[in-house]
């Protein structure tokens, strides 16, 4: 049922996309589009959109209205995964089995493109909208910035970039994850709840629910760099104590990691208590967690 | 008076943007916020929030009230600036007789640096503001989004890029140049003008104005970089043509350009008919056209 649904929101979500990623005419600048649309289709589980989606939903609002904010997160997300990616960043020539956006329209077209994506989520996020007044909008705007800016996501990133090569506190670990994965996170939730006007009460039960959901993930995802299987991961396994990275697991053992991943999980969903209709939330947590398909 | 009414603007916008480019609290990511700063503070004649902040006082309008939407808009062209000159793009080593921002900060905080000023913008435009109501914020970030995105400024890089080592028409130089660097000068009237909440009217005459001395600047500019002084310059003379590129003299000859250059200033001075007190714009024209100092 979870997969089931998710794949809804993905589909809706990448027809969006399609749309939102469109020249409005021909000048001979179109290849920037193709860039930018190569990486927005490129998959993914489009987790971040489908929790816009679905908090608007479970808080009453109107999920056609959440659309646009949807995408611009997804957008955030995409550009935010091309600039890590570049040379001077991961250097990274693949990205989900496929080669990496620089590698096929070059440096500088993907610098633009995750520029251009950037950009975009800003003008989707304000455009006309009929279902979103403006007051809306710019309470929508302000939380997504926020999240995706230098006090959030890209604090993030360079916070990762600083702990290269040198071990790093459980402490430093945690403000590090909160930024660069689950300010976004964050935002899914905030922006369903804004797209459907929700309570103070459901905003901050959502929030709470994205921030273990996301922690429980990082946690998960650092276990499987060392007990994964790469075909299924999606990268090679054991690239972070290669590397000499600080992890979750590295910092408190298996064991305690486990233990931490069930105990996020059950606060996460109990957080859901003041949503009636919260089956497909509880599902996705435990999803993420690993604990079931 | 223009050179002095300039720099009070100059000197208001540099304040607010210090204000505006600090972390939240330390969390031990705070070198961005000093790279961010070092090429936002860098200099350069602050004309496009000179552009916001004018337009607004001239149409009855509040220049605190425009302030951040000025930043915004300076942040937009810093943060271009920086991307533009990263060794995949035009590698460029200095900037007004600066090293650039990866030359002292690395091209990975560079990279981020430019990110993170991108999005500052939408947070600041998006932030708060008692003085402008939300439906006039959203038309802001809408008509800023639009100027710098892929169907803008960036589909200007685009076609810049595209146009290197071949010679391009008269027609694609003008579109070319009405986005790379047309777009955000534009974009400076329309903002003073929506901050302001001006008429129609006023706002196509201020953007009617922006166009033209954008379009004269440029021409200034290509004409400067074969007669000019290179120390008054701020870069190599002659390196347009050492690089192959079409620029309007070479199109249309040194003698059509002058002409064209006085033309479009005088249209630029007729489009301010409909504002009462436009002194200090006719003389920002003229001074842009090198007519005065």
């Amino acid at each position: 049922m979870v997969e089931q649904r998710l794949n809804q929101y993905c589909e809706s979500v990448e027809a969006a996309l399609m749309k939102y990623i469109q020249p409005e005419r021909d000048l001979g600048h179109t290849k920037i589009f193709e860039a930018a649309r190569y990486s927005a289709m490129a998959g993914g589980k489009r987790i971040r959109p489908a929790l816009v989606l679905e908090f608007c939903r479970v808080c009453g609002g109107d999920i056609e209205a959440a659309m646009p904010l949807a995408c611009a997160l997804e957008m955030i997300h995409t550009y935010s995964l091309i600039h890590d990616d570049l040379p001077c960043m991961d250097d990274d020539d693949l990205r989900r089995g496929k080669p990496t956006n620089h590698k096929v329209y070059g440096e500088a077209m993907a610098v633009l493109a995750g520029d251009g994506l950037l950009n975009l989520a800003f003008e989707t996020a304000s455009a006309h909208n009929p279902k979103l007044p403006p007051e809306v909008q710019v309470q929508a705007i302000r939380a997504l910035s926020r999240a995706s800016g230098m006090d959030g996501m890209i604090g993030g990133q360079v916070l990762d970039m600083e702990a290269e090569n040198r071990s790093i506190t459980l402490e430093e670990l945690q403000t590090l994850q909160s930024l660069k994965t689950g300010a976004l996170l964050k935002a899914g939730a905030s922006l369903g709840c804004i797209a459907a006007r929700a309570t103070k009460e459901q905003r901050r039960a959502a929030e709470t629910y994205a921030q273990k959901i996301g922690l429980a993930f990082q946690i998960r995802d650092d276990m499987l760099d060392i007990e994964g299987d790469a075909a299924v991961f999606g990268k090679p396994i054991g690239s972070d104590a290669e590397n000499g990275k600080s992890t979750y697991p590295s910092l408190l053992g298996m064991e305690k990691c486990r233990e931490l991943v069930d105990q996020l999980t059950q606060e996460a969903i109990q957080a859901l208590a003041c949503f009636e209709d919260h089956e497909f939330l509880a599902e996705l947590a435990k999803m993420l967690a690993g604990r079931i398909k």
